[in-house]
């Protein structure tokens, strides 16, 4: 039972989104230009990054949505697994390894992240916009996990419901989320 | 030093939100629309939760720049204390200081908001929007700190920068911040 009442059948941070229009068109469009707009990661690769800061947030919802979303991207099994592992994955790029550790530093806090983990990624060919848009991907995820499991958001079981989720979220982006 | 190249003189979140225009607008929207938009909450409670969570976060720039603008908004002493003590502080409504332990949770993980907490805030008044916005805004936070912090941004030493800042974040909110 989410905190603040939230419209029938709208399952995680949807029923939030729509419960007040003015910080949920924001908040979706924020979440959209970072996982769809322009990028030198691809699409997969930043919700890679989104599924991997929700696990280790702990949010069920967030984490089985973006990883849901993943296969309908014309992703390799070794990017499912990132979403689970992160840079423990087996067959991801040195780039997206050396970008998922820097996401997981963000998850702790914004001063885990250190030079060795910029250098590192640098070193495997990260750009400085891909250093940016990944704590900038991983650091929005830590606001949205907190906004689904600090309201109380409705989490489905079933995994039908997160790959209709994931259909969709890799058909329409997020804008359309409300 | 900033891990990626930001304008001279543009500080803290400034100069990541000027890096990036795209996400930049995005991210000063939501702020803008979080802190001076439609709420019961006031705009000085809510730099208080910014304030708040960010110094829980130990971001300084943010800690400071919110703070110091808490006196530019018509608030009392207790306000700024509570800026830097949370619920600890005296002399704040029993509404505010509910908020704040909420707030306060979110910093440290959505799933540390518990059915006490919001029961706590309810019994003092708190409404559904207010418990949605504190939520929020903390969350919010819990993004904008880890961006500041894990892309290593310029923050300045000096007491006199942030009073500055704070005079325009009263009078300009955060559209204006790019």
């Amino acid at each position: 039972m989410p905190y603040i009442p939230v419209s029938d059948g709208l399952p995680g941070i949807a029923g939030l989104l729509a419960y007040k229009p003015a910080t949920g068109v924001r908040v979706a469009d924020l979440m959209h230009e970072l996982l769809r707009g322009n990028s030198s990661l691809t699409p997969a690769e930043r919700e890679v990054i989104g599924a991997y800061v929700s696990r280790r947030n702990e949010c069920e919802f967030c984490a089985r949505s973006h990883g849901a979303t993943i296969p309908h991207l014309d992703a390799g099994a070794e990017l499912r697994e990132a979403a689970l592992a992160g840079p423990d994955a087996e067959g991801i790029s040195p780039k997206l390894r050396a970008l998922l550790t820097v996401a997981g530093a963000v998850a702790e806090g914004g001063q885990r992240v250190t030079d060795d983990h910029v250098e590192a990624a640098r070193a495997v060919g990260a750009t400085d916009e891909e250093l940016h848009d990944t704590v900038l991907i991983a650091a929005a995820f830590c606001m949205v996990n907190r906004y689904v499991d600090g309201l109380g958001a409705v989490t489905p079981t079933e995994d039908a419901a997160y790959d209709q989720m994931g259909v969709r979220l890799a058909r329409d982006g997020y804008r359309r989320a409300l």
